[in-house]
């Protein structure tokens, strides 16, 4: 029996709370109920913390792998083990007509945008959007679905290459998903780091060509020396500007940049004319494909339990969210 | 016989001067000595002026048709009638020997950074950057070959369908030929212009799908009317900020955005992080390519007669410059 109340780690008017007596979400046309099985801690959960203040109302979490409890009129998902994309188009307008139904302006997200998420014991989410998981791939790494999906996107949007000089700057959760995403194509890959022990997860995997750099004058020092090798590509995984305005400067012309991550605040010093002058493109990335991620999990072609730091009850989710945050963690799990 | 001196329109510390006394430049090893049969004014060239403290200081002008006039070791180009790429490499640093030279960080730029230009009677370039003109090509066509193939650079830098819904913003010197560039993809193209004749030019050339916009309210309405329809991709062709913000309005999300003009001064309200979450491609485009340019003027597969609206003697070029910065006008031609 699916319980009429359940625990949630709500966004408030007060702050982040952990609720007992949340309402189990009912499934609309088309939707699932799902019992989550084990939830990832991403940036942006933390960025929606820091932001509540007139941003998301409701439950957090956008990483998980469940269990169908419910799916009226779809009872051949009832038990089976998901995960699911997170971002629900109204299926109507002329984006959704389009199959840009990600990016539907009325949208709803789980967990970040009209959509309650999964740091919870139940979620809903339509039908469509979930993804059977393999027999053969452990809660574990499916819960790492969501973030090497949207590594992956990067592929989708722009051709690498075996000859492409890519330079990745940013070492976090997403940036070690995405190093080893940007190595699958063969290409030669420079990754600058802070964290000798995130660079060192990838010298695990092989990849010998990372450059740790410290604050100030080292660090200057270490991106002179970089950018007399323009990269064909750069990738900014760091959330900040600083790090955009180093993958800007590390491009060659005629380069491409991608940006993989949001950040608050202006560009104080952005040119955006040198971008012409350079004839530079900009890519925006955000959420990507589910099954090559889920294939890629399957098979083993990226390592995602050196990047485990933690692992939470539901109950002590205030707790995981704080230590999420803390300088150096990686990946941080919440299980019901 | 060559003059020592000659006619030159130069940009001093004092300002735009016509001088008759300006050395004849001596071409160095590779390089022809040019007589200047035809040039054009470009915006850039205002630009110049405009800023002209602290920037280039020397002779103006980069678009040009001329005769080769000493080409020494290389006899075969004298006398040939010629167009030419303006930017000159080094040749040597990591830039130029991966094909980039026209990005190199010590480029030269004919009449735009550290080359005198075209507003002479004479210019000296590579004997590598010039292309000959097919006979029958008269100079007042081959003297757009160098705008002409910088609208042009937009179609090798993305991939236009004759599905792609195209927004383009600004009718002017370089719009109305970006214009025709885009409408040879067989797009589906919309020209948003402030001028009831430029717009008229793309008409006769049987573009009916252009939007007039006045200043003020009735632009905003014109604009509203056009985001319900996103656009695959928007170009902007205006250079101001203000035509760059309804560009990345009027594009929907996975499109691309293409910067076609540099603008001075801050973008105030950019929200980089918006392009992420939309998942915009923005892409910076300068200078094109000369041999299709050439020959989409040969065989008259654009119409760049309607754009010339006055032509002055090198002796009247402050003049030229002059009438060439007033509203509404078009391309000015300059012959010595």
């Amino acid at each position: 029996m699916i319980p009429k109340q359940m625990r949630a780690l709500a966004l408030t008017e007060e702050g982040l709370r952990l609720r007992t007596d949340y309402p189990t979400p009912v499934p609309g046309p088309g939707e699932a109920l799902v019992r989550v099985r084990l939830a990832g801690v991403c940036s942006t959960d933390l960025q929606l913390i820091a932001g509540y203040k007139g941003g998301y109302r409701g439950v957090l979490g956008h990483e998980f792998v469940g269990e169908v409890a419910a799916a009226p009129g779809a009872a051949e998902w009832l038990g089976r083990r998901v995960v699911g994309e997170i971002n629900i188009g109204c299926g109507h307008c002329d984006l959704c007509r389009r199959g840009l139904g990600k990016h539907c302006r009325q949208r709803q997200s789980l967990g970040i945008i009209g959509r309650d998420g999964a740091f919870a014991d139940y979620l809903t989410l339509p039908i469509a959007n979930l993804h059977p998981v393999p027999n053969d791939l452990p809660d574990e790494r499916a819960v790492f679905t969501e973030p090497l999906a949207a590594a992956l996107e990067i592929l989708e949007q722009v051709h690498i290459t075996p000859e492409s000089r890519v330079v990745q700057i940013g070492d976090g959760r997403l940036g070690l998903l995405i190093a080893q995403v940007l190595t699958a194509t063969q290409c030669d890959l420079t990754v600058i780091g802070r964290n000798t022990e995130k660079l060192a997860i990838l010298h695990e995997q092989g990849m010998t060509n990372t450059v740790l750099v410290g604050r100030g004058g080292g660090a200057q020092a270490a991106f002179d020396a970089l950018s007399a090798h323009a990269a064909d590509i750069a990738v900014d995984a760091t959330g900040s500007p600083a790090g955009f305005a180093h993958a800007r400067r590390l491009v060659r012309p005629q380069g491409t940049l991608i940006l993989k991550s949001t950040f608050a605040g202006d560009l104080p010093d952005f040119d955006i004319s040198s971008l012409v002058v350079d004839e530079i493109t900009l890519v925006g990335s955000r959420c990507g494909p589910f099954a090559p991620a889920l294939r890629m999990l399957q098979r083993r072609a990226v390592a995602v339990e050196p990047l485990i730091h933690a692992r939470f009850s539901l109950d002590d989710a205030v707790e995981a969210l704080d230590y999420a945050g803390r300088k150096g963690v990686l990946k941080v799990l919440i299980a019901p």
